[in-house]
């Protein structure tokens, strides 16, 4: 009988956190518990490592997501764990979830079957608060808002020009516009806001990408939070709030250690959107990892057309990393899917889809190789999959001088990625010659042109006179050198998700700009974007509890 | 030269928690530390210790606040470490701070001077999550209230009747009144409602009475969030929100353990309101006091008035708990200003004024005694008092037959209250005969007027007809047999704040009264209750940061 991820995860045998520090070398002084399976490494020991050489940096990405799944996360546990056993000092990193969700729709591993990250329940749950501590510092400020306003607005706020909205870590539609202040004098100026997921706010971005405690006050200082009738930007330094904001989070700013199935250690820190941030885990889990580890294996969300983009052209770019090799992950099902079969035809052999379905994997390859990394790709093995559907995979890769290894880190854990985990050992001994795409003195609107044209293959992207406006003003203000955060849909090369594989000649059209300047990057939304989500009719809340073991029931 | 709270808390010598734990024979691995300082006893742990007897309860409470200060905490602390000193096995049971109130004015010390409870910096902050976790459990049910209705509205619940609001831990008047659901069809239906500041939520004073999981989850499932048109109450059970939200509040349900300055245990545990709540540290964290300890010293808010008959008549009514002694806390300058005198006045003797004031305190030994539970007055011993001053207080006490005895605790710790500690042990040994103010099958209204004739000593009730109705049909619905929470001024003994003394023939005007039918009480609003702050026009956040030294300056 094959057991559930949540099962698997609960029979883990889970070592003391300090003895999974003490394989990254830290000190028992050095790791703040939260119980025995997490810690957060502290802040005075993430500083005194900079003078020690990095190991390597391995990204996995993965071909545009459909309904099939890749296995993304699982891949990237199953190839630390393969590392591990191959008696490398390998460390995993990847983002934390957020607990809203898990009451709208049940909750997920991080990883699954044998390859996973524990513990499970803790990591969809409140975990070591850091979502808590990024709300109260996103709301506090909001609150200096309305205060200052309530008191005299000497800055001069206009209050319909405040872009500052607050967050919830729920699911919660209800909140998504409202008009707050009512109830007269005492209560201040009414004026219409909303709240956002807490993954969506600015602040978890800037958390992610901060490299020490005085850049993150630096960096939440820059937050615009509205402006000025006569359009001048106001901070949350003006307001005097990145002091208390930074308190909030130095806690929620150290590394979180956690383990494998296999205790291999892990850091889960951070969770930034995929769609209007970039997607990462945290720039100083990353960096704390590459002091540590002789490889770091990290992901980046949604397909490598925007998590790998945002993560090159973004991350690296900020934090100054160089990624050493790039891991694509698919799935014989996803690439059926990407050429054209449907989800109910996913049973069958079919070796034409396979093939058709790998232009997407191609244009991902050359995407990559774009970056000047070396790239391998992972085929996650599933059940049902054929030896002939495996051979066109790999077939198809060779044309790119790519090699396709089936992993099997599912049902075996570390030991189903061993072939992978060498290949990735001798990439990673290359000299990879990373670059980013697009300079930092490329205009706003060059780099977005540069992320549709190069990435997307779209032949013109699509923008009024408004928008293009607004990226000039921001040059002028200073802002030109940011790199650009794509809001686009994740299941296409092209802003319409019906399109698989790998179309070309279409049109970007950017129906919103967003200045993050405190995070450091502009983003350009191609969409809809849902900055915080309903619940469905039947709430996964319903069915959750604890049972008399005192174990959570219904989360998964 | 004194040092500030801050300056000796940073000072302190903290042990280990394990060794903290030790010295209640808490084994090391029933506590799931948060850091070295903190630590969660674990619900396995507390569950286990059904068969022990008790250690005797000691409250501490108080004459009516005044803005000379009291000091009960510092006492209740002092009393701890004096207890210890003596060689009793001793612990104290205090509430949490708030987060959101520290960003408007500074937040506080538990205890000050040498009688101290340290982390204080976390414990201002985010300390364990458990406030965090507690606006995580009101708000997922607040977010399936909206959602039901979104989705058809099954059990008719009239949106202008919707009790439920949502909370914060955050000074926000903004938020106090909103419409929400604003935005067309896919938000929702538009309706009026707010938040307010977490300590007021109803899950928090149910975390706090809630004697086990299973009863939380009990008392979760019987809030009412609101009502049908045709008047029928809507429970978070009929929501299906009960186990999703005990799942939220689990961890946060186990008792914190930190130490005092003296390394003498202290569980810090919940915190309620004070008015529209009981205003009393969690009942789990008393009774495991209780069954690991000698003596458990505990306090409740505000003067006795409130807080010692709120903890009388609701935490130990539905704890089964019995005290075994109170000591009653005042100042000279207290005192003085109970008399009639000034704040600027304080400073100079008035031997008269302390006389004056004094009727105060013997109206709160009076009331003590009413619970059957023997008393002795602590006084709080202040740089400028004079013997004289204290001799008057010590020769209106013994009127009553009553000890008050002078405490150093602030400028000796435990050395400070030796010769009370003595006393209460004398005290504890003696056999109370405690029972609560009013049997359960007192009718609603009557034990409103019980209250307010024998503790406050009205002349009368008052309340309008439309109250008394309500009042009513709660005790048709069953819910007669709770115990009632007045939400009156702290100032005084009558409804008016500037009454001072021993006021008698006042009347007392009920303007609201609310159902809180999980917690289990009934509120009799006196006056206007704020439950959510604003901030001031130069709020605390702008001068908090984080120093050099990686110590957070400006909150205290």
């Amino acid at each position: 009988m094959v057991r559930t991820d949540i099962e698997i995860a609960r029979a883990a045998r889970k070592r003391p956190i300090q003895e999974i520090g003490a394989k990254l070398g830290i000190p028992a002084d050095a790791l703040i518990p939260y119980g025995n399976d997490k810690a957060k490494v502290s802040a005075a020991f993430t500083g005194s490592l900079g003078g020690r050489p990095d190991g390597k940096l391995i990204l996995v990405t993965a071909v545009n997501p459909t309904p099939a799944g890749e296995g993304k996360t699982t891949t990237t546990v199953g190839l630390g764990d393969g590392l591990a056993r191959l008696g490398h000092r390998a460390v995993i990193c990847i983002r934390e979830a957020s607990l809203g969700p898990c009451f709208g729709m049940k909750g997920g591993a991080a990883g699954g079957g044998l390859a996973q990250i524990v513990p499970m329940e803790e990591m969809n749950l409140h975990f070591t608060g850091d979502f808590h501590a990024i709300t109260s510092a996103h709301n506090l400020l909001a609150a200096l808002i309305d205060n200052h306003i309530y008191w005299g607005n000497a800055l001069g706020l206009d209050s319909r020009r405040i872009t500052w909205r607050r967050v919830m870590d729920m699911n919660d539609r209800a909140l998504r516009d409202i008009v707050c202040s009512l109830g007269g004098v005492a209560n201040g100026f009414p004026r219409q806001t909303g709240f956002d997921i807490t993954v969506a706010s600015e602040v978890m971005a800037i958390l992610c990408l901060a490299s020490d405690l005085a850049d993150l006050q630096r960096r939440l200082g820059a937050i615009i939070v509205g402006y000025t009738s006569d359009r001048r930007p106001v901070t949350a330094h003006d307001l005097g709030a990145d002091g208390a904001m930074t308190v909030l989070l130095k806690d929620a700013f150290q590394p979180n250690l956690v383990q494998t199935l296999e205790n291999t250690p892990a850091f889960v820190h951070g969770g930034p959107f995929a769609n209007i941030a970039h997607g990462c885990n945290s720039l100083i889990a990353t960096r704390t990892a590459l002091k540590l580890a002789d490889y770091v294996v990290t992901e980046a969300g949604f397909g490598a057309d925007l998590g790998a983009e945002k993560f090159m052209d973004i991350k690296c770019r900020i934090g100054g990393l160089s990624p050493d090799g790039v891991v694509l992950v698919a799935t014989v099902r996803a690439l059926k899917m990407n050429g054209g079969v449907g989800r109910a035809e996913l049973g069958a052999e079919d070796v034409a889809a396979v093939r058709a379905g790998c232009a997407n994997l191609g244009r991902h390859i050359e995407n990559l190789r774009g970056f000047g990394v070396p790239v391998v790709v992972a085929i996650n093995h599933f059940d049902g999959d054929t030896e002939a559907e495996i051979e066109a995979v790999r077939a198809y890769a060779a044309q790119y001088g790519v090699e396709a290894i089936p992993c099997t880190h599912w049902a075996e854990g570390g030991a189903g990625t061993q072939a992978l985990a060498r290949r990735v050992v001798d990439l990673a001994g290359e000299s990879a010659a990373f670059s980013p795409l697009y300079p930092d003195e490329v205009p706003l609107f060059g780099k977005i042109e540069t992320i549709a044209r190069r990435i997307y293959r779209a032949e013109e992207v699509l923008a009024d006179a408004r928008i293009r406006a607004r990226l000039q003003q921001w040059e002028e203000e200073g802002f030109g050198h940011l790199p650009v955060c794509m809001a686009k849909t994740q299941y296409s090369f092209s802003a319409d998700p019906n399109l698989r594989g790998a179309p070309e000649g279409h049109s970007v059209p950017i129906r919103e700009v967003r200045l993050c300047a405190g995070a450091g990057f502009v983003v350009a939304i191609c969409g809809e974007i849902m900055t915080m989500p309903g619940l469905p009719s039947q709430p996964a809340a319903q069915a959750i509890g604890v049972n008399e073991d005192g174990q959570v029931d219904g989360l998964f």
